[in-house]
């Protein structure tokens, strides 16, 4: 592949989902990646946060020869690339003031990919002279190492081009019909915690026993099948339906019962106590470390699958 | 080891979960099991049921010489043991009775421990002689291939063998400080899936592109870290306490948003489609077979972690 071959991408915001992305696009892809952000302490700190990112993607053997670049300007980094992929702090006037800087300074055809975990498309778009090209692409952190990109966008062609793009990158795009804050993974993990802070703040179970029931237990199973599979499969020959006639009153019935706490001051408290004990005083860092490690296994072990 | 070191442990209820206890009692504790279930149609399909669980064990290395005998009567069952695992179908009714024909025939220092996974400690232990020497040991389905075991009783000296016990067995136990129906993991369970079923309800989502974003996006996480430790690495330098301090509001406010769906039959047809879509043509038993060599897969990596 020559140089010409080879495609641009800019990184718009170089905090730790900026460079994971650009780590990505530059070794999985192959592209060129200009990155940009605001503050000169983010730009003189990026190259290290994608060595890092990228150093873990040739441990998983990815090798295509792309290459990072930090760049002074908004305008210098979206200047004639073919995709933006825009990771600014949750603040739609931020992003909002950030689009109308990179609209008139890149290409017309380039994609701008929102990074948005929360936000909606639709506040998000207003102001946009082509909301057309414009997507949320959410990854779910760190994005080199994670494998979902949850896609909404209102241009089916756009939206066809992302999931070429992101899947070219070995991610998991997963399209949503309509738009909604948080997404999926984002709306069912806030679900399951809200359960988990119950649990402790009901006294039933320490922090780390929650922690260990569900890596141990329904957190291994959702590793490999879907919840609404599981339920498939938990509803013997019969499948779902038989599950549901059978197990849906008493589904219903434990909805019911389930939690609904709110964040006091006390249990917030408790929370804190029980990752204290659960960290048995490994540092962010360390765990973050053996987080990736275990990552990566997995990860080595789903492409041999 | 001689036969006379080898102990015997009663498997009383024959259906998956029984059968499944029983190949890893023998495979992977070197006990001599002996099965029992009320219907001859269970007792005689038993061995069949037990062979494949013990098939997949000796796969993942366990090579225990135990073994699984399947008698008569529950008497002949649980005489002379030193363990109890219940596994009958999930009623106080039923399995109450059972306790009652159990205690005076089993030694007075083996442990009767229940299967069940919706069931109270307090309403089972109804009409037992010894209430201290009962205890919930609930299983994740299947029993020999998930780790989890959530245990919960009454009495510190019982719930320590049982820790010796089912840790002996490579299990990962979880004990409960104070009893709720569904313990912790099918809380969690149930949690989520609320909000699984609520997004197709919504229409955001179908049913296998949900299930897509969790295996790839927050499943696969919590096969490597809980829930807890998950917004404790999200809070950056700050772990926990930063997280609460700073997005805790914003997650009290995604909580009021989420989803408390009826379980209607027009719901129930949406996700008994979104099932066969997801399933694509893939039998339960194919689906299962799939299921069961990742997890394998999985397990045999977590060994050598």
């Amino acid at each position: 592949m020559t140089q010409k071959d080879l495609k641009t991408v800019a990184v718009i915001g170089g905090g730790l989902i900026g460079a994971s992305w650009a780590a990505l696009f530059a070794r999985a892809g192959g592209y060129l990646v200009r990155a940009w952000d605001p503050s000169e302490a983010a730009r003189e700190s990026f190259a290290d946060r994608a060595d890092k990112a990228a150093k873990q993607l040739v441990q998983l053997g990815y090798r295509a020869e792309g290459s990072v670049t930090v760049v002074e300007t908004l305008a210098g980094a979206v200047h004639g690339v073919d995709w933006v992929q825009e990771n600014a702090p949750e603040s739609v006037e931020l992003k909002t003031k950030l689009y109308r800087e990179i609209e008139p300074a890149a290409p017309q055809g380039a994609v701008i990919a929102s990074s948005t975990s929360s936000l909606r498309w639709s506040d998000l778009s207003q102001g946009l002279a082509h909301p057309k090209r414009f997507i949320l692409a959410h990854p779910f952190n760190p994005p080199h190492l994670m494998p979902l990109v949850e896609l909404y966008g209102q241009d089916d062609e756009v939206l066809a081009r992302a999931e070429i793009f992101y899947r070219g990158l070995d991610r998991e795009t997963v399209r949503l019909k309509r738009e909604v804050a948080g997404h999926l993974a984002n709306r069912l993990a806030s679900a399951l915690w809200r359960e988990a802070v119950s649990l402790v703040e009901e006294g039933v179970a320490d922090v780390a026993d929650i922690d260990r029931a569900l890596v141990n237990g329904p957190g291994l199973r959702w590793s490999i099948i879907g919840a609404h599979m599981a339920y498939h499969l938990g509803g013997g020959a019969g499948g779902i339906e038989h599950y549901l006639q059978h197990l849906g009153p008493s589904q219903e019935r434990r909805w019911k019962t389930l939690g609904n706490p709110q964040l006091t001051p006390e249990l917030c408290a408790k929370l804190v106590a029980g990752i204290a004990e659960e960290a048995a005083g490994r540092s962010i860092d360390d765990l973050e470390k053996e987080r990736d490690a275990k990552l990566m296994a997995t990860l080595r072990l789903r492409t041999k699958q």
